[in-house]
């Protein structure tokens, strides 16, 4: 077999220091630096001719500087000769611009997994896309996991009684996930269903299925500017839930977001460390899991040319 | 015959609003902005459907987020059925990183070269690549201009006897772009000999060719941190050049580029416009020459389909 060997980029080393311990080895040497003028500069400090090499890169913000990052160090990897070239991307940015929603729109998400693809990428691990059609925007191989089992886990460990909870779905997109979250606890769901009566009227927050008196846990895959989750949360309140609380897989957490999850009705917020916090947006009401174990066991299974699927549920 | 429709991004808004006005044109209604998490939102705002598009940018910096605007505006307009895309690059990024100088490292600039490709570009007008063979990366067309006319002009017109010029190159990968400004101003050519008799010794600066008495012109394609051009020019004072002129087609000015060349022994730095200079850039020893009619000139030749080749020289 060829020898497996991990880098990290800037985005999240933290995540790939993680993944390296999980896997008992150490993390490649490599650095990412700038040249005066900002133009990236990467270099490998170790052979890597014919290993099986995972780039561990999340595109979070900067985004921009992230991803070119990651294709300069896919390049650099492939023309070290490296037999593959395998990203791992924990969050894929750029995956809400998956479809022309109005004429003259880029498709951003497909653009970046042909960037991946022309830069020599082989492989790709990511987490939760926004979309799961995205993963046919790759014509190369990708594996997708799922971070709903390790939230599962962290609510089923508080001990809350299965008769109380209800798993809520911000919007209808997100109902297959809530599901699959509600199977796991045993709960049934419940949605929230956003509508505009007439333009320039206020939307209503209708809920479908019963909150009343019970412990909601809303769940999305992306918590950007967290407008949508804690007016759910309101919404979830006057609808008699007695608790809201709230978790999603990639906590983007810009703008107000912090603020406003803060002054909200949720109780506690969990997340994953696909994205890593910085130091301003930790916050007392937020709770982060890692993801290094799956992201470790995914790594061995493709390099043992194992079934990744079973990492699904 | 298609329409033509340019379109300016963010990196040189000036520059392309004067290639419209010499083509007598209005650009394109565009706009770039970002999302609340930094990623790059564009939108175009009229019909290209069965244009001729060409879209001006230079990756300058910031090179990474000035790169993915274009690589997003061009899957953009290649999806809003263009007929063409072109890519009008005055300043090609990443250029200098054009070979592997050492094991392991990434050829970015034929990286670029694909990501553009990738994303849809149908063909690119540069302009002064750093290595001509850089070309040789693209498989779409491409077009290279040169500033050496505009830049002699420029010296042509203020008066300074033709047998007291001398042309120097700062090394010896510029001695052609030295010897064809040398030819079109009917002077002599000098190179500046860099070399490190030892290792850790300093390097000696030798220079090839007769300065002495003479008004030294040195000509470079891109000036970055400034060092190569500053030290040459004390050189070229050492060895009895009367006056020092330095001159080049990419003002990267980076780092103590600005302090530098204010405190050295250059009259008078001549720059094109590839680069926008910000405020802070602007030095009263720096002249900037307009390349607005060369490229216009270089998009009507592509959009009427003629020959670019005359704008050579
Ligand atoms: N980074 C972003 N931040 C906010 N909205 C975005 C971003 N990228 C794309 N979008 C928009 O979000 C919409 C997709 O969101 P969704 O309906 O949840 O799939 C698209 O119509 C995009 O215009
Ligand atoms: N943005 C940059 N700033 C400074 N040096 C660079 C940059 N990009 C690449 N280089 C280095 O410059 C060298 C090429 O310069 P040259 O010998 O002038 O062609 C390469 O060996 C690169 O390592």
């Amino acid at each position: 077999n060829s020898q497996l060997k991990i880098f990290s980029l800037n985005s999240n080393n933290p995540l790939a220091q993680e993944i390296a311990q999980e896997m008992g080895v150490e993390l490649g040497k490599s650095s990412v630096k700038h040249f005066s003028d900002g133009e990236i500069q990467i270099s490998i400090e170790e052979s890597i001719r014919g290993c099986d090499v995972f780039i561990v890169q999340s595109t979070s913000a900067p985004v921009n500087e992230h991803l070119m990052e990651l294709l300069i160090m896919v390049d650099a990897v492939k023309r070290a000769s490296a037999r593959t070239v395998n990203v791992v991307m924990p969050y894929y940015g750029y995956a809400r611009q998956d479809r022309k929603a109005k004429a003259r729109e880029p498709i951003t998400a497909k653009l970046v997994a042909n960037l991946l693809e022309t830069a020599g990428a082989t492989r790709v691990i990511v987490l939760d896309l926004h979309a799961p059609q995205i993963q046919g925007f790759f014509d190369i191989l990708i594996d997708h996991l799922m971070a709903v089992p390790l939230l599962s886990d962290y609510f089923k460990s508080k001990g809350i009684p299965t008769e109380e909870i209800v798993i809520v779905s911000p919007d209808h997109g997100g109902v297959t996930r809530a599901r699959k979250m509600a199977e796991r606890l045993k709960a049934p769901i419940a949605i929230i269903d956003k509508r505009r009566p007439k333009p320039n009227v206020a939307e209503v927050m209708n809920i479908v299925g019963n909150v009343d008196g019970k412990v909601a846990i809303l769940i999305d895959d992306i918590i950007d500017t967290a407008g949508t989750i804690t007016i759910g949360a309101d919404a979830l309140r006057a609808a008699g839930a007695k608790e809201v609380y709230a978790c999603c897989s990639h906590p983007v957490l810009s703008g107000p977001a912090i603020e406003r999850i803060e002054n909200s009705a949720i109780k506690e917020l969990v997340v994953t460390n696909t994205i890593q916090l910085s130091d301003e947006k930790k916050s007392p009401k937020i709770t982060e899991l890692s993801v290094a174990k799956l992201m470790a066991d995914a790594i061995s299974r493709v390099y043992e040319n194992k079934s990744v699927s079973t990492l699904f549920d």
